[in-house]
């Protein structure tokens, strides 16, 4: 039987681009005999000819540095964008797009902020888009939410999708270091970047759980509808203080769906230790979804990294070349009569250093109370000195708003000297 | 748009099949919406029509007793089998193909036997054949394989993939309880059947792993290829053993290829507490799956249950539905130079009871290191009497015959006075 041959165009050569270079390359006959496609890499858009990773190919004649090279190549039917960040990525989307290729893409940046016109552009043309590797690396979370999870609502996401936090929330916790000093080792080692502002500030974790929780709910999450707040004010002692709550603190994105209601939020979240999500540890992903008739899932693996980002996009490039009908969830998505919720309910940790006088509990006990914040566990630790004492509260279920206020008027209480750590709890 | 009508059949409407019906009647508008399908349930096959699932449905003329009303239904274009056992399922699904009707089992006793006779018929009259819901329920571990991992050479599947067995040993482990108690409890609770053989013995999972091997080797392993052993003999002792070498023991399904030879094996096993499936508990179920470039993907949640199996097959109705070329995984593989491993290498844990004499640890030593089993560990227990005494040993890596045939030895040694518990031990 002839082998359907198909050509793809690579825009980029880093750590992805590479590895998708040496699945194609050194699995091609496995590939061939068992999914009837023989593929190979035509051109790949690099920044220099003789950048590093170029090495690694016998025909130097694949590169270019010209986008519009791997445009004019008619054989070219599918283009796997891994160059990261917005442009010129997003152009070269829309210009692959625009003329019918079909694209696969691994940038969550570009993907969260232009999925609509990217997926407009891809109707109009009847071009296929994939995104599996853009959340979760070689985690299969898109796919099992568009393939595997149909007959449900999904009611709730709850995830560990940045693996340079998750490594640095783990070093803290299991060493009983730092975070800055932490920092310093993960980028010396390479596992946190130069620049950490994305990872660390959560604004990666914001694009993916933009991305997870439009497919989840049917409707577009934009970024600007996620409540974000990174992972720099963990303090060791907060992890410490979550021990003895019989939690662990991870970076958290969570996204729910209830009444119409949709709230998404990425933060710091003390986690009970029973729970499958706290014992993912390292530089490992996990998505855990609540769906309403399959119940829990979840899903464990590498976020990120050369090969099995690129064993995501690999999948995607072959069902991008054997799919005879493309799917546009979000031009199929009806969100109408949803809204978002800003005043959501969790439980929080709060920390808190007082003067050590009678009296000073009950007035902040009172405070919460007025706003509505019942608590469910007070522990008061040992002074700093004669006259401070070390207080820590955890709430039930409240609303973010009242908690807030609550927090605010402690916080001007004279007897009060700081709040020195606040986090959100999930169960 | 107009959406595409499908009429399904169901066959069987126990716990599964009810479940189907349920998702579709409540989610009807959802699917049409998200999936462009306008889906209903066009007859189904009962025991008898008063049969108490029954109540459910609104229009009772779906109903039949004879599986050719649903054959003879024009309108029906995917048939849904779930109602377990070997016949007249096999015969049911075989009939249903031939006419040209694409089969979605939740069957594994079934698939894992008849699989590439089943897969003929469906190819011959171009109609689909999907199983995600032959091996734990709602976990889309299928898919995972054929649409996710297909940029890898599967190296190693190691799943908890029954959740009777597993909640029985998570009873016993939690609750410190023999396994006979644990058993009557659970098929008083209805989590173990009247006749729990299929699960306690392993052939549940044997037909499980048998599914999932052939997938990820590209070749058929039949189910006479699986080695497997029950749960009946752990004990509560053996379970205190393992908790002091830092294990749980789980009923694991494993399949292993290296350099073209298959190992395929359902046991008790020992299993770190820091490996991933070591926390999974109750009747839940997950697949710890390492690709060559992906690396390790965990899936994890409910293997069984009416809604989580169901959700699987509505999942697999859509794509049976909407699919324009219908896969034939087995008539694509290519099981060439492949052979299967029978004398495979694992650890070993083994208790026994011997007298209380100088030299008789040196000799059993002997025997281990006689035939190439070289021992990591050794606990010497407290005495029952003055003269015996309790030995515990954890040995490397072994071949199992070696292992087998030092344990024969060993155990017609006149100091020996029984070998009290053996398992196999992975990382």
């Amino acid at each position: 039987m002839a082998k359907r041959k198909v050509k793809i165009g690579l825009l980029g050569f880093g750590t992805v681009g590479s590895g998708i270079y040496k699945i194609i390359t050194s699995m091609h006959d496995e590939i061939a005999q068992r999914e009837d496609v023989d593929l190979s890499v035509g051109k790949v858009l690099v920044k220099a000819l003789d950048e590093p990773n170029t090495s690694i190919a016998e025909d130097k004649s694949i590169f270019t540095t010209n986008f519009e090279d791997v445009l004019a190549d008619e054989e070219i039917t599918v283009i796997a964008e891994c160059m990261g960040g917005e442009e010129p990525a997003r152009t070269f989307i829309l210009a692959a797009l625009n003329v019918g290729r079909s694209v696969v893409t691994s940038n969550k940046e570009v993907f969260a902020k232009h999925w609509t016109k990217m997926e407009e552009a891809a109707h109009q043309n009847n071009a296929g888009l994939y995104f599996e590797a853009t959340v979760a690396g070689g985690i299969p979370v898109i796919r099992t939410l568009t393939h595997s999870m149909q007959g449900n609502n999904i009611e709730s996401i709850m995830g560990i999708i940045n693996g340079t936090t998750n490594y640095i929330l783990s070093a803290m916790s299991e060493e009983g270091r730092e975070f800055d000093d932490v920092l310093k080792e993960a980028q010396a080692k390479g596992f946190a970047e130069f620049d950490p502002t994305a990872d660390i500030e959560g604004f990666d974790a914001m694009y993916k759980i933009s991305i997870l929780a439009s497919l989840a709910f049917h409707t577009r999450v934009p970024i600007e509808r996620v409540y974000r707040e990174g992972i720099t004010k963990v303090t060791k002692q907060d992890i410490s203080y979550a021990r003895e709550f019989g939690c662990v603190i991870k970076l958290l994105a969570i996204a729910k769906m209830k009444d119409n209601r949709i709230e998404v939020r990425v933060h710091p979240t003390m986690v009970p230790i029973e729970h499958p999500l706290a014992s993912v540890r390292g530089s490992f992903n996990a998505v855990f979804i609540h769906g309403q008739h399959v119940d829990d899932v979840m899903l464990y693996g590498r976020g990120a990294g050369s090969l099995p980002t690129a064993s995501a996009m690999v999948s995607d490039i072959l069902i991008a070349c054997t799919a005879q009908e493309h799917r546009y969830p979000m031009l199929d998505a009806n969100g109408d009569g949803i809204t978002f919720e800003e005043d959501w309910e969790s439980e929080f940790y709060v920390h808190m250093k007082v003067a050590d006088k009678p009296g000073v509990l009950a007035r902040i006990a009172g405070v919460f109370g007025k706003h509505q914040v019942s608590l469910a566990s007070v522990i008061q630790k040992e002074q700093d000195s004669n006259d401070t004492a070390h207080l820590v509260f955890i709430t039930h279920k409240s609303r973010e708003k009242g908690f807030g206020a609550a927090l605010r008027e402690i916080e001007s209480l004279p007897e009060v000297s700081g709040i020195i750590g606040c986090l959100r709890v999930e169960n």
